[in-house]
């Protein structure tokens, strides 16, 4: 299947590449394909700059949003939260498009830890949902670090839980597939794209946690 | 240990009994004692009305919210989030005392699911401990149902996880000795007050799982 991933940052690199390992023909989308590879800061999971990750995986296809997006039919928001309305919007015509949203509308003025710029009445997968009724957006992934969203095995033997809403049944279908390949086990589905406010005001928590902790490698398991 | 705990709701009652039940001297605070006992609403939890309540626990001493407070080492805010400043407010003097806030600021003037009527950039918990600065505020138990708060073992054997976020160290020494006493074995400390936030902001996500599962009888574990 082809699927585009927008972001070169970690959650990106991270998701293309284990996208690409299972088979699938994975697209990094960017803004500005020459700045990106110019670009000199390094990612703290040690792939080191863009231009080094994608020099490590030459198979993944790097393109501006538009040539990664063209003919997807899952686009992976992994942008930053603050640009993700404006790099879907540059990434064509996404009707018909499942979009998992992945990102966390994260207010970094104010220090750390962040505020949310949208929240409680409204959440940046709603707002994208809204600005392309076409596609069918499913929030999931943003509550966990990068490396256990593609391999949740890696704390805790994998027995924690991964969050889903969305509108359209056939597109978390098709989200819950991927889940699934990644490693994911259990899988709640929160309802329509109106759950994804749950998800994205779960950050503060998973800020706390990850400060009291002094690790990001943890998630919660829904326990009954 | 005296320990008042305000509010006549099921979460007030809950808290009054388990605590009457370990041997502390509870008071129950309410704003009008009289209008309390004439109170026709019954409890989801099948305990009734107030008044046939306070007829089956009547070792549990009933007064108005300071008459409840006074001499309290520890006052358990289990009002409604909107009327929570309020009644403390009105509690008397609490420098000294150790608030265990177990309130969620609920705003459900727009229907369910409520929003909330404070977060992002505050929380109900540092607003009662700005209005009360000589006191104790301790952020904890908000984060499950009532049964749960007492009886953590009521679900998955009580291997899941509670909260605590709070500025003065002893106060959260004596609230989590409280927790361990109905049975939390495992209590994350996120910091300060502000740390509340988070645990307010987990509402959104508490309530759409509620939705999810048609129960409220399950809690969080985090795993790592």
């Amino acid at each position: 299947v082809r699927i585009a991933v927008l972001g070169t940052g970690t959650v990106g690199r991270t998701l293309a590449a284990r996208l690409a390992g299972l088979g699938h023909e994975a697209h990094v989308g960017t803004r500005d394909v020459e700045a990106s590879l110019a670009g000199t800061q390094e990612s703290w999971d040690g792939s080191g700059t863009f231009a080094q990750w994608h020099a490590n995986n030459p198979d993944i296809a790097l393109g501006a949003f538009a040539e990664a997006s063209a003919g997807a039919e899952v686009v992976f928001n992994a942008t930053a939260g603050e640009g993700s309305l404006d790099a879907l919007g540059a990434a064509g015509d996404l009707d018909g498009v499942v979009i998992a949203d992945v990102s966390n509308p994260l207010d970094n003025s104010q220090g750390f830890p962040p505020l949310l710029s949208v929240c409680n009445d409204d959440s940046l997968a709603e707002r994208i949902q809204r600005a392309h009724p076409g596609a069918k957006v499913v929030k999931t992934l943003n509550t966990v670090t990068a490396a256990i969203m593609v391999r949740p095995a890696d704390v805790g033997g994998g027995d924690h839980t991964m969050f889903v809403a969305g509108d359209d049944e056939d597109a978390k279908a098709t989200v819950r597939s991927l889940l699934e390949a990644f490693g994911w086990r259990h899988v709640v589905d929160l309802g329509g794209i109106r759950g994804a406010r749950a998800m994205e005001m779960y950050l503060p928590m998973w800020l706390q946690l990850m400060g009291a902790r002094g690790t990001p490698m943890f998630n919660v398991k829904v326990v009954s």
